[in-house]
């Protein structure tokens, strides 16, 4: 089976490119609807010609996760744009060099890194707050009110640098498993978000307020309460964002192409060539509760619309991926042939593989970061 | 502290050059004492200028995981190299061009591909069969002695293929954490793989045996039974290798530089620039069972000798880590300093970090492969 892969020798990162346009078109529209503005992060594709893909329709803001990312965009054109990591001051001056090209956002936490900036930032640069509003992983706890109005006020007091807003991550929503709670985690993040601009304003403190994941962004119906978007990861989805309930199995616009190279009848698995090299060590848990690093793609007209339930990846190392196979995928395959794996997270397989083909064998590059 | 490292700007492999050489002279003598050869693993370290340091030792046969590795190290001289992956019928081509160019060593374990490298090698390579001998990853089971012998004659009696003998990789060791337990997997591994080789004899067909395995090959003393060991790990080892037993922290070569960006006091906490695309989502279990990603290096005299037992990277996204701190280093560091982490798996780590930094700033390349 898959024989319309004849010329791939090794894992090779497919890349549906309707469907991902479809995923862009879906979120511009929920966006123009919500009248949010759609910043999307750009580190799932890192990749200049799939960047156009969001230009063409209408997007000029984008974020990114590193100075080296923003300067790959910037050097593609990009305009306005936000590094959503915490500003790390040994990156002033690269900051710096940016901030002369673009409208440059950055995100603080901390009245000393405020304090770098102000006294190093040589061009006028846009701030944001990174707000906990319950990941947890990073930025102010939302409740700790003292903390964010001093730092506002550092920020608005500083030269060169212009306060925007407030800016959360709800990571959270990652392990959540259905619409439902995705929606209430939603909820209860930007309620916190809320209450924190609210508390500004009572100051004379007006903050725009982003909020961003795929989950809750591809979920959620109504997003009016907030000013920007930041989801990135639902232009390719994944069988993560499968399993949370953000897509569709026919919604996921990537699928890697490994060579099976070995095929274990007694153990009923399949050895490919497609290790943690290609797909990162992530994992989801089967129903009984063991681990496995993707899933098996049933090709259908030239792409993906289900997966193998019986067929999993469920052993990675550095460039072997053992396959557990169904009957139907033993009796169906040989040695020398394609096997496509639906990768857990998309963003980090994207990262590892380094560009894409298209369905119609077309390569796209991305950033060499 | 650490501020020896000012001009590090992002994650950065810091590699300790005199600890990986003498790493590498301890393997090196210790094959030489047991009169096996020493052909390492370089997919480890992908560097050509690491790999002079082993030529400088007297090393001329190397292992590799990929057609691409194994044409990087042909195009620097080197001229016996082992593919350590099986044979993928879809590189056949670039195989055949690199046994034009060195002695090359294939693994077969399918009685198919080697009809079709019969059929397709136009020049004469080394072929051994992959013997699974208890990790089942891949392999031919060591007692499937009809198998063995029917795909060795396979071999034997097709042109431009030289039978050498039988290979193995333990990789169960990964899992033991005791120097007992290890002997032990390397004694029975050994010993399965002697009673295929006695078995092939008594055929009338001569097979060298090849393990390899850094776990085994640091830990066991006598290696006298085999012919040939392909640890690679070994010239750094990381933290998977402490707690196996392999190493002492002050063997371990590499730790990765991180930014701090920000400090929780409250969570008591670090957010460092660092996280799955710089060091893999690998993971040990701290002792009450919980992940985590990397451990703390304590900067001494230059290098690490010791990691700080209370602080661990508990958690890691696309670009971020967050180290649960010990309240000495909390006391102790800023955010605009740079921590060392000592990764949990090094190969994995150097893959994704694409270069090291010597202790002395100077910058050594790895392949872009």
């Amino acid at each position: 089976m898959y024989d319309s892969f004849q010329d791939i020798e090794k894992p090779t990162l497919l890349l549906d490119e309707d469907r991902a346009k479809k995923n862009i078109d879906r979120m511009v529209a929920k966006a123009r609807k919500n009248g949010v503005t759609l910043r999307p992060h750009f580190k799932t594709h890192q990749s200049a010609e799939v960047g156009e893909w969001f230009r063409e329709r209408g997007v000029v803001s984008i974020t990114v996760s590193s100075v080296d990312m923003a300067q790959y965009f910037v050097d593609h054109g990009w305009t306005d744009v936000t590094i959503a990591f915490p500003l790390n001051p040994r990156q002033i001056s690269r900051v710096n060099s940016l901030a002369r090209r673009c409208q440059l956002h950055l995100l603080v936490e901390d009245e000393g890194v405020v304090e770098i900036l102000a006294n190093q930032a040589d061009h006028e640069v846009s701030v944001w707050l990174k707000i906990d509003a319950g990941y947890h992983r990073t930025g102010i706890d939302w409740r700790n009110q003292g903390k964010i109005l001093s730092t506002a006020l550092a920020v608005i007091e500083s030269q060169n640098l212009e306060f925007r807003g407030i800016l959360t991550h709800a990571g959270n929503t990652y392990a959540l498993r259905s619409s439902e709670k995705i929606r209430e985690a939603y909820g209860e993040s930007v309620d916190r978000m809320l209450s924190v601009k609210g508390m500004l304003a009572s100051s004379g403190i007006k903050a725009a307020v982003s909020v961003g994941d795929t989950p809750s962004c591809s979920i959620v119906g109504d997003l009016r309460e907030v000013d920007e978007i930041r989801p990135g990861n639902f232009i390719f989805y994944d069988l993560s964002q499968f399993h949370i309930g953000s897509c569709r199995v026919e919604d996921i616009s990537v699928a890697v192409a490994c060579p099976i190279v070995a095929k274990h009848l007694d153990r009923r698995q399949l050895l490919i060539y497609g290790g943690a090299i290609h797909f990162s060590k992530e994992y989801l848990r089967d129903p009984s509760g063991h681990p496995f690093y993707g899933s098996v793609a049933i090709l259908d007209g030239g792409s993906w619309n289900a997966v193998d339930p019986d067929s999993r990846m469920i052993s990675i190392s550095q460039e072997h991926g053992i396959v557990q196979a169904s009957d139907h995928l033993l009796d169906h395959v040989s040695v020398g042939d394609i096997l496509l794996i639906i990768p857990i997270h998309s963003c980090l397989t994207a990262n590892l593989l380094g560009g894409y083909r298209t369905l119609d064998g077309r390569l796209i590059e991305m950033a060499k970061l």
